[in-house]
């Protein structure tokens, strides 16, 4: 049986991959008037004084909504909301799996922004944070933009900077090993959707300064007309030097080249264009912008994937369970890009320099003591900024 | 320490009384590759093409969701939607525990009916049933109504229903233990809120004939003007003898007294009053309408409140969670009067004419036989009416 038939067939049998469970004893008279009525009036009417105390007498504190509008779901684009839940029940599994935080999955029936942003405005009292997933962009900008603004607990579309994130990971380990800096290497991003666009800001943030975008109409250039406000915003931090045409032209003499588009758009020779030593994340799923192999071939000194059929898998999954685990813990109110720099360099620097190899520059996501390290190290950041809950 | 005491520190202990529970294993690559990317697409994909497997390949078949706005929690009235959620997790914990559904408890932030009735279309792909909860008259009228209309999953308002089923059967015990009949009985309902016009149109669907409600102006009569448009409907169809006055007037010769409004309003003399063997529900919660050692001594023959300080709770903690779960294995799209009638007699007829008492009416909400009673009974009728999804 290939994965996919083995996944549909476990997933009539699971019937969901998470379920409710009670933490509150009921099995006597007394417990029900503890957990239930007469008693839970008494919790009532403390948050009912003090809003705050929501985060200490129900699962608030701890639980986060991971919610969709089912338009940009894995590569598959605009599916609708009800085919976005095994997505979000798996993101939610495992939160709680590696992060021990509770999640609600919700997908909406609506692509509408405002719609979206007022739904989630209105359910903000039940949770502690809102993990925004698979939604289209540039949709997912302005909702993600708007719902930082307004609500007072964190808000954080994983699909922009849970890829950044680990992503940066990835890239600072890979610097380690070719001892490059981040600073003078060239770096080229194919993809200009979601995800590309946060990844070139935290690489900015981190410390990068030359970097190129591309997408399906070449390269982006801040003297051209952008067709969102998002490119119109990155096109002003990027390609300095306003060079034009296609990802072959980008391509020459770049150090890194990341993926985030779709299959086998980037050729061997390509690779052998890049400058010494050439670092290739092509992390279309399931089917990369080059296959490993090849991206070898052309002399890729490092290659990492979205997949874990080959070594160095750049998954997102290593990144959310700890870094909303820290937030959470710290009460923070917003994730900030510094918190989202020490989740990076918490998993880049869980491995240490006798195990750093090319084959082994971020850890497995069922690493239990990555998400240990990453949930530390952004709880501390937070409370070191001070953006956080009195 | 008092259960006031007690509880408020269990709810500092529990910080929630549900979690998030993993179905699906999580321990090995390949685990992670069925339970989320990228096995998972296949699910997906499924779902898109039909959306109707949503509920055997997610959680959805088994899960509904607890929303309130909290403008009327417990008697503590508007207390918002943050302080409405002790009480929605105790109900999240009881559906679990009684019942085995999963559930997701909401709180929305706003008391505008138009944006409850849209935030939960928009969230009805998440579900296969709505339990409305401590919504406030009239509102919870308008939004359930547009909701069983425009939904196509269940939806509930148990601060109506739950409470009416379970006086119903609570009504039917203390007939067969007086030997009266329903057709033949008057009965007054005190209180012409939510519950107080769900408990009678549900007895006058049982087959009652002779009913009053009162409210704080006194007996409603149709020759009257109501306040709003659900006591102009429930005055067409009671107190056909168009009687005026108040609670005094109303319960002199009655056989039933039936409490849904606050305590001490129902004296001993009204009591003395009533017809021979009189039956009395001061459901006011904690406090009742009447104490029941003052309604015994009145001559009540039977009294049943609200608390389990007393014998024969009356509590529709009894029902909901069976009557969920029957809805939900027949797959049921609306919870139909018949399939509530039928979840009243599953209640009043688990007990058997020998173990009937009049301090014995009805079961324990401990009492899991009853439950599954419930859930068997409400499953076979709703698959009888056919009102099924396909």
């Amino acid at each position: 049986m290939t994965i996919k038939e083995k996944s549909l067939k476990k997933h009539y049998e699971w019937k969901g991959k998470i379920e409710t469970k009670v933490k509150a004893k009921l099995k006597t008279k007394e417990d029900l008037m503890l957990a239930y009525t007469p008693g839970v009036a008494e919790a009532c009417l403390a948050i009912k004084n003090d809003v705050s105390l929501s985060y200490q007498l129900t699962g608030r504190g701890n639980t986060i909504a991971v919610i969709t509008d089912g338009t940009a779901v894995l590569g598959l684009g605009d599916i609708g909301p009800e085919a976005g839940m095994p997505v979000m029940e798996g993101k939610a599994a495992l939160f709680k799996r590696f992060g021990d935080v509770n999640v609600v999955p919700l997908c909406l029936k609506t692509k509408d922004t405002e719609e979206i942003i007022k739904t989630i405005k209105l359910l903000e009292g039940n949770f502690a944070g809102i993990n925004l997933e698979d939604i289209a962009a540039p949709r997912c900008f302005e909702i993600e933009k708007r719902l930082v603004e307004e609500l007072d607990i964190p808000v954080f579309h994983d699909d922009q900077h849970g890829t950044a994130i680990v992503v940066g990971a990835a890239l600072i380990n890979s610097l380690r090993l070719t001892k490059k800096k981040l600073q003078a290497i060239n770096i080229v991003i194919n993809g200009a959707g979601a995800a590309g666009i946060a990844i070139a800001k935290f690489l900015l943030h981190l410390g990068a300064k030359n970097l190129i975008l591309v997408d399906r109409n070449g390269i982006i250039s801040r003297d051209e007309p952008q067709s969102n406000k998002a490119k119109e915003e990155i096109a002003l931090l990027t390609n300095h030097h306003l060079l034009k045409g296609i990802l072959v032209e980008a391509i020459k003499g770049a150090d890194v080249f990341i993926g985030v588009s779709v299959p086998n758009v980037l050729t061997k020779e390509m690779v052998e264009s890049m400058a010494k030593d050439p670092i290739v994340f092509p992390l279309a799923n399931p089917i990369p912008e080059i296959d490993p192999k090849l991206a070898k071939q052309g002399g890729a000194i490092i290659v990492g994937t979205g997949s874990n059929q080959y070594p160095n898998q750049i998954n997102n999954a290593l990144v959310f369970p700890g870094l909303f685990k820290g937030a959470l813990a710290a009460g923070a109110k917003k994730i900030t890009i510094e918190m989202m720099a020490s989740a990076s360099e918490a998993i880049a620097h869980y491995i240490t320099d006798e195990k750093l190899t090319h084959d082994y520059i971020v850890p497995s996501v069922l690493n239990e003591e990555v998400h240990q390290k990453v949930s530390e190290s952004v709880r501390i950041t937070a409370i070191k900024q001070g953006i956080i809950r009195k």
